[in-house]
């Protein structure tokens, strides 16, 4: 029954990740696949305990259905905290909460994606939103990345080439390569758009995780008109809530605000009075503090690991924060064909290639350090250069 | 910045009933316009002890990402269910845990719907379902209603002239009408699909608030193979979890897990381990006979008070459960007009429109008995009258 299903739905590249996580059910195999935040870090305790005053002081319409831009003190939460953290000044009102960031793209999709409509993208670009734009048929352009951001040259030339709708970036710690785009990187990537009617959509769900140097400018602050931000509390709080958000400009977020209600009427109304409860009786920045120390030496045993076992001629990057890094095989050589070795070696990780909407760039890959323990890193590291040194042995593919 | 909205955001109709919504804050406002079940019946103190239950069992992990297709024990529970209950076998495999019915409807347009495609829908019809397919572009045939269905004539020659892709049907106590299909009918229905190629999607949150006689077959019982049937949690225990589910052959299934990941990853995981541990150490069809006692003495309470204070030439349906009755005033009368006179009389309802397709039946409107207690249904249907009333004295509408 082929004939049966959407055009769109034959479009969106398979998650590579699920297959993985097939492998990963063996707990010998160490995992640098998951895009998972460290469980053990979760405040569970003090979730809990959010949930029982919830409980003992909402009454039975926590658990009725609210409305579809969301619990009005979490949106002011979010708002204050824009502007204490970030300087950046967002009304409550123009702030909608979504099943965590993955539904913000899929409603940025909605409301504004017609079929054939151009986006930017970086490559490599995180593979949900390749996922979730390709369901509204996108045609993609992507700019490369080096370790300041999107290049700026092919940016432009893009820019004046492509009537691009969109231009989706994750500025901070990227999802897959870990890269920050530094201050300068963001002034040009302002100005090259400058003469563009192209909106850009800032995607930060790993800004607060920050282990070195200060946050920069966000996108938002510098065209706050032409900006939409994406936020979410799954890397800093819990994932299993799925909550996120979006904020927009008033005439996008009314329009965001109709094709989240097609969608499914409203987020799970429970667990946001859960979260803004826990909000309101914990120090958030403590909690994150937790989460950058922990991550922070993961990704120090992480690289020394590298920098001691891998063989020469092996690029990696170097984040300062967030979850992910990125490796860089010679050229020739194919992440994939790495990872059936790695897999018989009991290591485990994501090929590059799923992350490029050209499938080029098959020699790179993304390592996780959130989710694996020092020592587990440094053995996993071990097991990985023993799959790379193999590789190069056998040498490039025909 | 019009052109930058995709054209499917336009086609969808707005929700009259959030307008309506505003109204309502006025306390002295006596509301049959929500689709809300009664909150009064919640049983919130048996979520809390669920909840609590999975803190202490769960762990960290119950607050971790998750699988896109939905808790395998929940996903087990519900086939359980629909083999006791209805004798129908599912596999837990065959089933998608969703945010609400309502995001079925968005995955189902997702996956099946090219713009253009056609959809066969009931006159009236639910107005969420028009929103969802309006999203993907869908062409709606309007095929009209009876007291046992879908009318079989203008169904065999809808399906005839038009190659809708899906047909959608709120079988059991319909939104908005109350009405629902008798056995005779739905052998009708299936005999006029036999040789088109139409799905049926079968949205049936209602069919367990049943108030007398028996379940009807369901359309997947005598169509399995081409029937995609919808489930809720919200009407029998709580809305604000929004959790609901798709079961549908393998293929369409796969396809529905796709865009499912595409849309927002899973389910909030956290919510489907606390209602999944409710089912478990409680006797939901005892709860669901409370639901159906109350709704029932207020159906009872509505019937009796129209039939006391409506003047004459006023039609209702008579629903045998649900939450929803359907008025019809004489020809040439407007619903929205009879809507500003009852709001002076602080009584207000949905009309009709937004229900049809086609604009048409400008006179009729829907009144829902769920959340108003039996005194204030009876003042409520008075002052509904006293409107009525002051309408059919000013004559048809020009």
């Amino acid at each position: 029954m082929q004939e049966l299903f959407s055009d769109r739905i034959s479009d969106v590249p398979p998650s590579f990740i699920r297959e993985i996580l097939k492998v990963t059910q063996d707990p010998t195999v160490i995992s640098f696949a998951g895009g998972l935040p460290s469980a053990a870090l979760f405040p569970t305790k003090a979730i809990q305990a959010a949930t029982q005053k919830v409980f003992e002081t909402g009454g039975n319409e926590i658990l009725q259905y609210s409305t579809t831009e969301g619990y009005g003190p979490l949106r002011e939460y979010i708002a204050t905290r824009y502007r204490d953290k970030m300087g950046l000044e967002v009304n409550p009102d123009n702030i909608l909460i979504t099943n965590g960031s993955q539904q913000g793209l899929d409603l940025l999709g909605k409301a504004l994606l017609n079929e054939g409509d151009e986006v930017i993208i970086e490559a490599p670009g995180y593979l949900g939103a390749i996922q979730a734009f390709s369901i509204y048929r996108a045609r993609f352009h992507a700019v490369p990345m080096d370790d300041a951001g999107m290049q700026v040259t092919p940016l432009q030339s893009t820019l004046a080439t492509a009537r691009a709708k969109l231009m989706y970036t994750v500025p901070n710690f990227q999802n897959p390569s870990g890269i920050s785009y530094t201050n300068a990187r963001r002034r040009e990537v302002v100005e090259a758009m400058q003469d563009s009617r192209t909106l850009l959509i800032e995607d930060d769900p790993y800004g607060d995780i920050r282990f070195e140097g200060t946050r920069p400018d966000s996108f938002a602050s510098m065209m706050p008109e032409r900006t939409i931000l994406l936020g979410s509390f799954s890397k800093t709080v819990v994932p299993s809530f799925r909550l996120g958000w979006i904020v927009a400009p008033d005439s996008i977020l009314e329009k965001l605000v109709i094709a989240k209600q097609a969608s499914d009427l409203h987020t799970n109304y429970f667990s946001q009075r859960v979260l803004y409860q826990y909000l309101c009786d914990n120090d958030l920045d403590a909690h994150i503090e937790n989460i950058i120390d922990k991550y922070g030496r993961q990704r120090d045993t992480m690289l020394e690991a590298i920098g001691r076992e891998f063989p020469d001629g092996i690029e990696t990057t170097h984040p300062d924060g967030g979850m992910f890094l990125w490796v860089r095989l010679p050229e020739g050589y194919a992440a994939r064909d790495l990872l059936q070795k790695a897999i018989k070696d009991k290591v485990v990780f994501v090929p590059g290639d799923p992350f490029y909407v050209d499938g080029l760039a098959h020699n790179s890959l993304r390592l996780s350090f959130s989710t694996v323990d020092e020592a587990t890193i440094a053995e996993g590291i071990k097991r990985l250069a023993l799959a790379i040194r193999e590789l190069l042995q056998e040498g490039r593919a025909a």
